[in-house]
């Protein structure tokens, strides 16, 4: 049996991957009247009373709604609501097996953009926070943004700022071994979709200045025929010399090939034309940018792509386990840019100096210690951001989220 | 510790009820790519060719959401969506220990109807199942109504329709024991809010002829001034003579009191002025509308409350897990009258006819064969009544459950 027909048999024998369980016994009278009537009135009283006892009374704290409206699935595309509902399951079950949150997969019925806001904002009540999955550009930029302003729970669009953040956690380590710093090198990102506008901006959060984004018509630049408004402000916030080209001459002299586009895009060609010791990150999924022999003929330095069977694979389960653990936790009310760059960093820093080389500048998805390292950095990062709601002793806390997860 | 401070301190110690857990494993690579990317593409492209399969390779069909607006939670009243979560917890909890059924508490954060339809509807794809709960009157009527006609799965408000169910089970059964007919007996339903209303309904399906209803200004009648549409259809159905009066004239020659009121409303005087062998139902919670040895001073034939401290609990546990086992296995688009009234008689019918007294007319809430007979009957009920989207052979059916819920 291939993957293929293993992956059909393991959906349908089980039905699905997600069940919901007690966290309490349920076994005689007794039970029943603390965990239901009459018992349970205490709790909604407190709540009633106070409601940031929500936090202390019910699972809220622990609850992220895996939310899809099914129009950018995987490679897939627009499938639809209902046929996104294997990949929220999968996300949902790396969330609890990562980082120990309960996650739920919420598909909506409609790919409307007000009413997504809507509807996301009116689940506020049972969750502790949002995690938007698989939702096209430009749509799920105004949904995160409309999101991020009126709700008080964290609201995180996976696909953009996972990827970032990933992204930018293999750059520092790939800069450490080429020995150079993220201020001086030329950065070329391929793709201009919901991905790459999230790795252009946080790498110029964490210090990136020489960044151009090629569309599939090349290098944006300020006032280019033709964008829509989430590539205008990237271009607004790249390429400041406003050049103008093609992949493969704007590539030319580049530090970095960041491609989260299409497959086979680069060729060996291109990457002899890159700078002294290029670094290779083809994220394209199933096929790169780039395959890692053909890159290799160019002269690549350090590679990195999304595939598993390959060396320092690119993987969101790298983050986004760790940073709602550490900002649920922490009862942040946004996950900003200094917590992503906290965990990326925290990322990073996995590997220590001594271990550090070409094939080694992302650690493995099964590295227990990742989400461990991410939540506490999160956390951290969020109180010092002034985003945390409550203050936990971080010595403490790392011992706590051991034991969680480890 | 009293029951008050136990049930704080069980709240606190799990921070909630509630957990959500994966049906596949995840300690590998291999079980990555099966459960996650890669993989995971295949049952998303299958669904994608045929919206069903759904069913087939997600979580979906035994998923329910437990939605509530917070407006009418317990005896509590209108204490918001934060604070009836510990509600929707339980009630979530008592789904899967019951009935094996995977329920989430949705509780919105607003009480609007139109917003609360159009959020619920945008949830489809989802949930194979939705369970409205502690939404007030006459709010509840329309959002039930209006969901029902607008979504392909069961909507079902259980504090209508459980307790009609459970209502009625225990009536079929004190009928017998008095030896006679629901359709000459005259019954009073005293309340005519959600659940007395679905109740008065439900025994009306069931051949009921002679209902009166009264709410705090004694009985209702059509065209009675003052009345909300709920009411007006209520009073259309009933009361066929169109009697004026209070409480205490109308139960005059009743066969039947079924409360769902207030406290202390009904004394032992007025059950003696009731028809030979009265049966009581004193729903109200905490205190009944009459304390057991005050009815029998009066004379009561049968009595029950929703206490669990007396015999003959009318406790909805009895009803909802197996009712969504049964629609949910059989793939029903609604929970019809046939559905419902089908629990009815297998609830009572779990109790032979040589067991049965007035002290057990009700099932135990923890007899674990309710749930099983509940779903069997259900599911054959919506074959038989056209709702079923799929066939099951009913014995093969019953071992299944078995299996699951024994």
């Amino acid at each position: 049996m291939d993957i293929k027909e293993k992956s059909l048999l393991l959906h349908k024998t089980n039905r699905g991957k997600l069940k919901v369980e007690s966290r309490v016994p349920l076994e005689n009278g007794e039970d029943l009247s603390l965990a239901y009537t009459p018992g349970v009135a205490e709790p909604c009283k407190e709540i009633n009373k106070d409601k940031n006892l929500v936090y202390e009374y019910t699972s809220k704290g622990n609850f992220v709604a895996v939310v899809s409206d099914g129009t950018a699935v995987l490679g897939l595309g627009n499938i639809g609501a209902e046929a996104a509902l294997p990949v929220m399951e999968g996300k949902s079950i790396l969330f609890k097996g990562f980082g120990g949150v309960d996650a739920f997969p919420i598909c909506l019925g409609t790919t409307d953009v007000d009413d997504i806001v809507r509807t996301v904002k009116l689940l506020e009540p049972s969750f502790g926070g949002i995690n938007l999955e698989d939702i096209g550009a430009p749509a799920c930029f105004e949904i995160e943004k409309r999101l991020k302003e009126c709700m008080n729970i964290p609201v995180f669009h996976d696909d953009q700022h996972g990827t970032a953040i990933v992204a930018l956690a293999g750059l520092l380590n790939a800069l450490k071994l080429v020995n150079k710093r993220i201020e001086d090198v030329k950065i070329i990102i391929n793709g201009a979709g919901a991905a790459a506008t999230a790795v252009a901006k946080l790498i110029i959060s964490n210090g990136g200045e020489n960044i151009i984004v090629c569309d599939r018509k090349g290098a944006i630049y300020k006032g280019k025929y033709g964008m829509d408004n989430p590539k205008e402000e990237l271009a607004n916030m790249t390429n400041k010399e406003n050049i103008d080209g093609e992949l493969k001459e704007v590539i030319k002299g580049a530090d970095i090939f960041i491609g989260l586009s299409a497959a086979n895009v680069m060729t060996s060609e291109m990457v002899k034309t890159m700078a002294n010791k290029p670094i290779i990150f083809a994220m394209a999924n199933p096929v790169p940018e780039i395959m890692p022999d053909e890159a290799k003929k160019g002269g690549v330095a350090i590679m990195a792509t999304g595939r598993s069977d390959f060396p320092n694979q690119i993987n969101n389960v790298l983050a986004f386990p760790g940073i709602f653990r550490g900002a649920l936790d922490i009862r942040a009310t946004d996950i900003n840019e200094e917590m992503k760059i906290a965990a990326a960093k925290a990322i990073a820093n996995i590997i220590e100096e001594d271990e550090l080389n070409p094939e080694y500048i992302i650690p493995d998805p099964f590295d227990k210690r990742v989400a461990l390292k991410v939540a506490v950095a999160v956390a951290k990062a969020a109180m010092d951001s002034g985003v945390a709601q409550i203050n936990l002793d971080i010595n403490e806390y790392q011992q706590q989220v051991e034991n969680l997860v480890l």
